[in-house]
C-alpha cells in the first residue's frame, strides 16, 4: 500500500509498505477514507523532534472497517468509523473515567502498539487499529460525502479543541479568548460558541483565520499580543479579563498570553503540546484564583456527542480544510501547512 | 482595648491600644466575641515571614457589631458577624463573580485598608472592618452559645478547606485525599464529607487528629508519605489514585504529595499559601490531564450556605479548637500551635 513516510527534516515521501494485517484478536484494520496533516506534524517536519530513521506518520483518519479480529463485537467489516488519535482499550479505568488520553493500553498511529508492535501511521492507504471496540466510533447513520471533512476533524482538532472548551468550563454566558489561530484554536472558537459562550475573543492575526474564527462564532478578533492584548481584551469586556482562556499553542510566549487573559477566579484550559519554556506560575495562580485544566484530548469520549451535531449539520468543523490533495502529494500537504499557504490539509488515498 | 502584637520571632504580646473607630461611612467597628490563631500566623510567628515593627495580628473573628458607617445598609448595631479573613467591597467584578478573594479593595486584618489606613487584627477586642455590607455576614437567628466555635470557623478554616474541595470539584461519589492535617486539612475532609465523598483518605501521622479526621468523615487514613503513600493511596481505591486531591499545606513536599496522588484526569485544588518551591510540572500535569485550581478562598462566598449547615448542626468545624484561652494568653496560643500541643486555638477576649 501507499504511506507517508517521514525520512527527516522537511522530507517526507509516499512510498510502497506492506499493508497492515489484523495481529491481536482485539484489532481491526480500516481502508482510510481521508486522512490529514496535523499540526503536530509539522514539529517533526521542522526537525523540532528528529527523525532517527524513516518512519510513517500522521494519526488523524476516517475509513471503512476491512477486517476484525475474533475478539472485536461492536465494530463490523463495512462499518464507517471515525477513529480519535490513539488507540484506547475502552475498559481500564482511565476510559471508564472518559479519560481515553491516559488509557493503560494507550498507543499512537505511526509508532507501536503496547506489545511492541509498529503500527502504520493515518496517512496512508490502510491502518491496523488495536483495540477497535474501544477505539473507533462506528457512523451508522447515512451521511453526505461532502460531511466527511466534518467528520475527520472529530479524530483529532474539533476534539482537541472542544477539551479545551470543556477543561476551561465553558458554559452558557461565558466571556472566552482563544490563544491560536490554527486548526485547533478555530475549532476551540466553535466548541465555545457550541457550548454557550456569548463572548469569544479570537486572537490572531491573518485575515483567513480570522474570517473562519467569525464563521465559527467569534465576537472579536484581537490581533494585539502581550500586555497590549489584554489590554484590548479588558476593554472590550467591559474592564474585565475573561472567565476562561482557551490555550492553543503550547509555547511559553502563548501560556502568558494565556495567563495574561483570564480574569482572577477564571480557568485557562490547555491543549497545546508543551513546547519547552512553558510554565505555570504557582504564586501567580495562588493569588488570582486562577485554574489550570488540559493536556492531550480524549477523543474518544467526546466523539458521539460532537458526532450528533456533525450528523445534524449544526457545526462545521471541517471548514479548517482549505485544501485538499491526493495522498500521492503528501509532501506539498506538509510545505503548505509549513509556509502557512494553508490551515489544515485533508489528504485522499 | 487589648489586642495582640507580634514584635518578632516568638515574641507575640497583649498590649493596650488605641480603639479602633469609623473612618470610612462603609465601616463598621466590631466588638470581637471570640477571635483564633491560625496556621499562617505562625509562619510570621516562627520567623519565616520577617517583622520589621510591632504589628497587630489575627484575621479571623465573630462578633457583635458596636458601630456602622453612614453608607453601611445591611449591617446593624448589635448585629452577631462573621468576618472573613479579608474585607472585600461586594461591588467589584471579581465580588460579582463570587471571588472576593481578589476583590479590587480586598484588604487584611492587622495591616491596612485600601487608602493605606492601618486595621487593627482579629486577635484583640475590637476591630474596623471596611466595607462592612460587601464583608460581613450577620447571624440573624438565634442560636447557642455552643455554636460560637464553628460560627467562628467560618471566617477562614472552614471556608478554605470548602474551597479545597470546590476547586477539586468533589462531589458524590468522589474519592479524595487530603495532603495536611492541619485545622484546613481537617476542615477539607468535612467538607469533603458534606460535599458527598464516599472515599476520604485523610494523611496525617498524629493521632488527635487522625481522630478528628474520621470523626469530620474520613474514611481512611494513611500515614505513609511519598511513593509509599501513593502506593497504599492505590491499593485503598482499588488499584488507581485519587478523583480529587486537597492541598492544604503549601510546600513543595506537599504539592509532590498531592500530584503523586492524583489519578489521570483527576482535580487539585489547593489552598496552602505557596511556601517557596512548590512547583507545578506542565509537561506531567499535560500527559495525565491533572487539573490544578486553587488559591485563597473566596470565604465571603462561602459562609451563607455553610452557616446554614452549621445553625442546622449538620457540621461542627468547631472541633477543631481543641485550645480555648483568655486573649490575654496569646502567647501561650501561639507557643501551644507552634509546639503541636494544639491543633487550634480559639481567643475569648
Amino acid at each position: 500500500m501507499l504511506a507517508t513516510i517521514i525520512h527527516g527534516e522537511r522530507d517526507v515521501r509516499v512510498e510502497e509498505r506492506p499493508k497492515p494485517e489484523l495481529v491481536e484478536p482485539t484489532d481491526a484494520v480500516v481502508r482510510v477514507v481521508a486522512a490529514c496533516v496535523c499540526g503536530s506534524d509539522l514539529w517533526t517536519y521542522r526537525g523540532v523532534r528528529s527523525v532517527a530513521s524513516p518512519k510513517p506518520i500522521g494519526h488523524e483518519f476516517v475509513g471503512i472497517v476491512e477486517s476484525v479480529g475474533d475478539s472485536v463485537s461492536d465494530i463490523r467489516i463495512g462499518d464507517f468509523v471515525i477513529s480519535p488519535f490513539t488507540s484506547s482499550d475502552g475498559t481500564c479505568p482511565s476510559c471508564l473515567h472518559g479519560m481515553q488520553a491516559t488509557c493503560d493500553h494507550l498507543s499512537f498511529f505511526g509508532a507501536k502498539d503496547t506489545n511492541g508492535v509498529p503500527l502504520a501511521g493515518a496517512q496512508g492507504e490502510f491502518v491496523r487499529v488495536p483495540f477497535a471496540d474501544g477505539t473507533l466510533v462506528p457512523v451508522t447513520e447515512d451521511f453526505d460525502e461532502a460531511l466527511v471533512p466534518s467528520l475527520l476533524t472529530l479524530s483529532d482538532v474539533m476534539s482537541t479543541g472542544h477539551h479545551a472548551a470543556v477543561s476551561a468550563g465553558v458554559g452558557p454566558g461565558a466571556t472566552v479568548v482563544v490563544v491560536g489561530d490554527g486548526a485547533v484554536g478555530l475549532c476551540a472558537v466553535l466548541a465555545a460558541s457550541r457550548l454557550g459562550a456569548t463572548r469569544i475573543i479570537a486572537m490572531s492575526r491573518h485575515e483567513d483565520r480570522q474570517a473562519l474564527a467569525r464563521e465559527f462564532g467569534a465576537t472579536d478578533i484581537v490581533a494585539e499580543r502581550g500586555a497590549e492584548a489584554a489590554s484590548v481584551i479588558r476593554d472590550l469586556l467591559g474592564g474585565v479579563l475573561a472567565d476562561a482562556v482557551l490555550e492553543a499553542v503550547g509555547t511559553r510566549e502563548s501560556m502568558e498570553q494565556a495567563l495574561a487573559a483570564v480574569r482572577p477566579g477564571g480557568r485557562v484550559g490547555y491543549v497545546g503540546v508543551p513546547a519547552g519554556g512553558a510554565e505555570f506560575p504557582i504564586q501567580f495562580l495562588f493569588d488570582n484564583n486562577i485554574s489550570i485544566a488540559g493536556g492531550m484530548a480524549p477523543a474518544r469520549a467526546y466523539i458521539p456527542e460532537l458526532l450528533v451535531d456533525v450528523l445534524s449539520g449544526a457545526i462545521d468543523p471541517g471548514r479548517v480544510f482549505d485544501l485538499e490533495l491526493p495522498l500521492t502529494e503528501s509532501a506539498e500537504a506538509y510545505a503548505a501547512m509549513d509556509e502557512r499557504r494553508a490551515i489544515k490539509v485533508l489528504l485522499r488515498p
